[in-house]
């Protein structure tokens, strides 16, 4: 048996089910392996973007490590903005990261370079297996680390000779430690915090945000009067109707800083104190009041759910009702016109039950996370590093995960130009996925930041900085995007043709994306 | 003057003339400066890959560095693979890389990332602003770096409030300092080494492929009798009819050992010791014989041209009469069946004077270059990293640079789908580029490669190997994705249609795109 063996057999006893791929050359002894070993599905993106952003949203839906395959440093580059997402949406991922073999290193080849330098700002552990004899067992270290809670983005450096020479064979599966505790004398303090009189809120993100431990805070709230918020971008928030309905913290500095003003303390549950995603100029980086305390709840490294339950049970909630989500969705609007409002009430009117939403809609997600608060219950997931191209691959990621539930991406057109090769591993795994391609031909979103940073003086901003915004020269369409990649696709102009798309989308078992352009 | 406005100053002053730019909200008093400012030409890419082969692509044609725009680590993860290709070229570039401001970052917002981590791997030079004060001495040190010969990457990574702060007005540009030459001595020993009876080859790329300096080297070989050859890969060599011919050192490594197994002297000129591209079980790294000995005639960062010229007159070959190409160029083949060869000689066929061609052709790679040798003479580029994705880009910035030259690219399906986003910048900069799309519907090369690693023997590769190779399942509709970002596209399946189609490409003065399915 060669290292790549043991590797992949250390990587499917250790839990690994899916291995997301963009091989080269020196990782084909990886790639034929696959064959020689079952239990892996592989399942091939086109650029490597496509591949991390997959296995991110693979992860936010089942809780487990899935695997990576990429081809040397600039592979590992490719994938980089979608591992920072990854990184910051606390999911667990193995990257298997192909190299030269140890001896060719020296030699300069035009692949070679930094890798370990390209993987340590993306990772929580980076290791380059140094013989074929040890590679199973950095696997298995591999896996256990992607797995620390609440997951971490695990890089194993595979040089080609670590493959394809003799291994040991495969290495036992490394059990997960238990997550820790929030302390109890923590726990009672915060508990003391919500018995007194003044204005509190609980931050909330993680695991936390999973229907039963936001039940449990909903009790702690109808008790001691508690707010709850969900940060502004999460990895995953069960909501819709029978659940707990969640405010999160708004975007926009002012906003943020407006609902935040009242509270004496912050509390964050696996979350950080609220900032400013971005600085601007007089504007503060906390969104909280100055004179705020902040305070944890539970880190991040702790088990957020057990904390719900201890503070419940200090604070005698158990039996207290929690608010659930009862109004019914708003009906499809009279009005044909097409605005992020009129989209976003469609899509919650006709959103199926148990679906998984993606959001990568910018400029348009207030309207449709108001919109879809009374929608049927469904998840929500986010893009949670800020960077743009997670949309099409979270999706891909989450439809492998979930084949029995229907996914709904909601994905703006300028971010969903940054990874659109995964409308082909949509189409070539027929992944149940509507996507709603929210097309207003701009950057919209930095229309309004040219002002909000005081860039441009009201609206003065000039040809070439406004040139740098505008996608309608040409327009792109996504109608023909999609069908050169295989995925059947419709144009939307009215809220009668948009509505009729999505049954149509809904009604088919694989791919279809919809351009709704307003 | 705020920061923003003495670095766009600063940089104009310093020569450089085009940004490739892919901006975010971090950048917008940036983006806001080039309004303001006159004399620079903003190019916007809708993937940061694509700005950054484009930076590569103009360098080689310009020797001139563009600046880029790039938002945070992600922004700059994104354009990674294409300045590790960049750097393996010796292309200057500088990367302008927005930033928190500095006071924000140790709130560890969604985009917050090690910037400079990232840059180091592919960067010569990187530094992060301190101050507006500041700003534009590093931007013109930034420019100096990247003017480096033989040109080399620099990093500017501008922290946001550094572009809104008040600054002290524009830097001087830094002269760019004489390059150094390889010493006589050195020069002296090779001319020994020449005119001994052993055989001997030069191994020449960087600036001596250019067609004044090839007919140097092949003054010197006709009254030495060394044999010339150019790397495997090179970022831009002049060749066609009335120039030197020149061989270039084959990717397999058997045919590379064979041609070089006669030569007991190789000698390099910028180039390195011929090395294998990727090291094989059993195969060498090294690609001369072992008892051949290596030499440097001048390093990378010395002048090559000049060390050409020394060694023409240390051997009296000034007056000798160089190989110059005058065969006609092949006829359109009379066959209609459309494979590597034929589409190869129809294009050389229709290659018109002064072209740059963009070789990402990988598989039909030795096809092209063999065929286009009879040619009308053109620049030939090529991807010198390795990392696939690069064409599509490079073709992108050759145009700007040039636009009174017509371009023509030769990109194989796989590759072009990591970055075919350059297809809307063409079409936006309407940027005279003749596509040929080379549509096998597989990663073809995998296909020999999984053989030559020894990971199967013989055609033993199982069926989820093969189908991480295959490309087919759907196939791709490269003229539905042309047309999909406003580039006009045609399919070829015959030499006829091929002919028609790459004529009709040439005779327009924007962006065309022919799909050769073979």
């Amino acid at each position: 048996m060669n290292g790549a063996e043991s590797l992949v057999h250390t990587l499917i006893d250790s839990g690994v089910e899916v291995c997301f791929s963009n091989p080269g050359t020196s990782e084909m002894h990886f790639v034929a392996a696959l064959d020689k070993v079952a239990g892996m599905r592989c399942v091939l993106g086109l650029f490597e973007g496509v591949v991390t952003g997959a296995a991110d949203g693979y992860y936010r839906m089942t809780d487990k490590p899935a695997a990576t395959l990429l081809h040397l440093g600039p592979g590992l580059g490719n994938g980089l903005a979608n591992l920072h997402n990854a990184r910051k949406a606390k999911s667990g991922i193995v990257n298997i990261v192909g190299d030269h073999a140890t001896y060719h290193v020296e030699y300069d080849a035009p692949l070679t370079a930094d890798v370990e330098g390209i993987a340590r700002p993306i990772s929580g552990w980076v290791k380059t297996s140094k013989s074929a004899k040890e590679v199973a067992q950095d696997g298995a270290q591999a896996v256990a680390a992607a797995n620390k809670y609440p997951g971490q983005i695990a890089t194993l450096i595979l040089p080609a000779n670590t493959a394809w020479e003799p291994s040991v064979g495969p290495a036992t599966a490394i059990a997960t430690p238990a997550t820790p505790k929030a302390p109890t004398d923590r726990i009672e303090a915060i508990a003391d915090i919500l018995k007194s009189d003044e204005p509190a809120a609980i931050v909330i993100t993680g695991f936390a945000l999973r229907a039963k431990a936001l039940e449990t805070a909903s009790k702690i709230a109808s008790v001691t009067g508690v707010h709850l918020y969900g940060q502004t971008s999460n990895a995953r928030l069960e909501r819709g109707r029978g659940r707990v309905p969640l405010k999160t913290i708004p975007y926009p500095v002012d906003a943020a800083v407006d609902v935040l003003s009242p509270y004496k303390h912050i509390i964050s549950l696996s979350a950080k104190p609220p900032v400013a995603f971005f600085a601007y100029p007089d504007k503060p980086s906390g969104l909280y009041a100055p004179d705020c305390s902040t305070h944890v709840l539970a880190h991040e490294y702790e088990d957020c759910a057990a904390a719900l339950e201890e503070l419940a049970e200090c604070l005698n909630a158990n039996d207290a009702t929690p608010v659930i989500q009862n109004a019914s969705v708003a009906a499809i609007p009279a009005t044909d016109e097409l605005n992020p409002t009129t989209i976003a009430s469609t899509v919650a009117h006709l959103l199926p039950e148990n679906a998984i939403v993606i959001d990568e809609s910018i400029t348009c997600a207030p309207a449709f996370f108001d919109q879809t608060s009374t929608a049927a219950p469904h998840d929500w997931l986010q893009i949670c590093g800020g960077s743009i191209g997670a949309g099409f691959p979270l999706a891909t990621g989450a439809a492998v995960a979930c084949p029995d539930r229907k996914v709904v991406a909601l994905q703006a057109d300028g971010s969903g130009m940054y990874t659109l090769q995964a409308l082909w591993t949509q189409s070539r795994e027929n992944l149940d996925i509507t996507t709603i391609l929210l097309s207003n031909s701009a950057y919209a979103i930095l229309k309004h930041e040219l002002k909000n940073v005081g860039a441009v003086s009201g609206t003065q901003a000039g040809t070439v900085a406004l040139d740098m915004m505008e996608l309608n020269r040409p327009n792109l369409d996504w109608v023909a995007l999609a069908k050169g990649m295989g995925v059947e696709a419709g144009r939307a102009t009215t809220v009668s043709t948009l509505a009729t798309e999505i049954q149509k989308g809904l009604q088919c078992e694989g791919p279809y994306l919809i351009e709704a352009v307003f």
